[in-house]
């Protein structure tokens, strides 16, 4: 049988609307389409009636579907000779899996395309007209992980030399280790007045709060939040 | 007579079908565009019959618009009660001057809406199957502009310092400087040997080229470009 094609799509923040031209035509298409969590039931409505719809989301503690066993489905249905969305949230390259994901196929030999989407470290921000770099500001943006690996919570980011060598730090899946973090910016030279936003958008309940580096030490927060740090947080008025 | 509404999108990194549909529909309904350089013609074709289509388009060294001018004709459209969509290439705020005209909007006190665009830093990579952050190889990406600004040609980033606190590091903007940055971030403590993808995607001609953080000392590029500095560039095979 003809090998199938496998669509990698980024589902974008959250909004429907925000999906690309191009990802929304290839849910229209696709045989089977396999989704994570977050991503906006209206999308998953615009799939064939006979389409086949595989629930792969992760969630905190609680992992329904390894990313072991997701590489091993997607192959498995390419070779069947379906044509395949795998559906990330945000973008499927910027911290999701969607690259181990294409190396697997791309092993393989099975025609792979990424469809790449709006990130949520860009669109969040936006969505409250915080920009990330501005003109005579910032010149220069992070986006890094909070938490690098859920099981362990072990974190790989050197937040000390980071402080002072960008003028913009966006913290994705950092709620928990945001206090931690504070304390590390601080040490590095970050000045403790720096603004902090924490903003959830796209999805309910909305979140929009900003305070202090120096206030973040004693922050409880739940996930998900993107964590904006620096000048530009303030530069609306 | 009424306030118009302006829209603020990004029209994502040139191919067509990677605009968000709620950018398109903006597109649709619009009395007025007003639309920068590398916008593809395909979504010029979606404005209505009798929508004006105005070019604000800087070019390097020929400013066929100052910004202040895009700002004073947007508000001008908006005050006689039309449906305006400014149509930026990738996204509004990253390294456009979106927020710009966000806040004289605001301080208008004109209806704004910020339509998020897929950014050309993530999806110019992904479209050669780089990612800029990868479990285990790369936790951090910084995106930063190579030239803040083109007129007086001054650069703000401090690239000893991102050299090695960060992973990644994505330039734009940065073909004329290449030289000059590679030199900083060798000086800075990242390895010569650190490999160098500069790429061009959805725009003609394409260009990927692989080389190493020491040979762009002499390198001589053709703008646009998007540079990848890191290891994540070689992680494909």
């Amino acid at each position: 049988m003809s090998k199938g094609k496998v669509y990698l799509v980024g589902a974008g923040p959250g909004d429907p609307g925000l999906i690309t031209v191009k990802g929304l035509e290839a849910i229209r298409r696709a045989d089977v389409i396999l989704y994570d969590r977050l991503i906006a039931k209206e999308l998953l409505a615009h799939a064939r009636p006979d389409a086949e719809m595989v629930y792969v989301g992760k969630e905190p503690g609680r992992h329904t579907c390894t990313q072991e066993e997701i590489v091993r489905l997607i192959l498995d249905k390419a070779r069947r000779g379906k044509t395949v969305v795998r559906l990330h949230g945000g973008d499927p390259f910027l911290f999701g899996r969607g690259f181990e994901e294409y190396r697997a196929l791309r092993r393989e030999g099975i025609p792979c395309e990424v469809i790449p989407g709006v990130p949520s470290a860009t669109a969040v921000p936006e969505h409250y007209g915080i920009p990330l770099v501005l003109r005579g500001v910032a010149s220069s943006v992070a986006i890094v992980t909070g938490t690098e690996d859920p099981a362990k919570g072990k974190r790989f980011v050197n937040f000390k030399k980071l402080a002072t060598a960008v003028d913009t730090i966006v913290i994705l899946m950092g709620a928990a280790k945001l206090p931690e973090i504070a304390q590390e910016l601080i040490q590095g030279g970050l000045d403790p007045d720096t603004p902090v936003a924490i903003l959830r958008a796209y999805i309910e309940p909305e979140i929009r709060q900003v305070t202090r580096l120096r206030d973040c030490i004693s922050l409880k927060i739940q996930p998900p939040v993107v964590i904006v740090v620096g000048r530009t947080v303030n530069v609306q008025e």
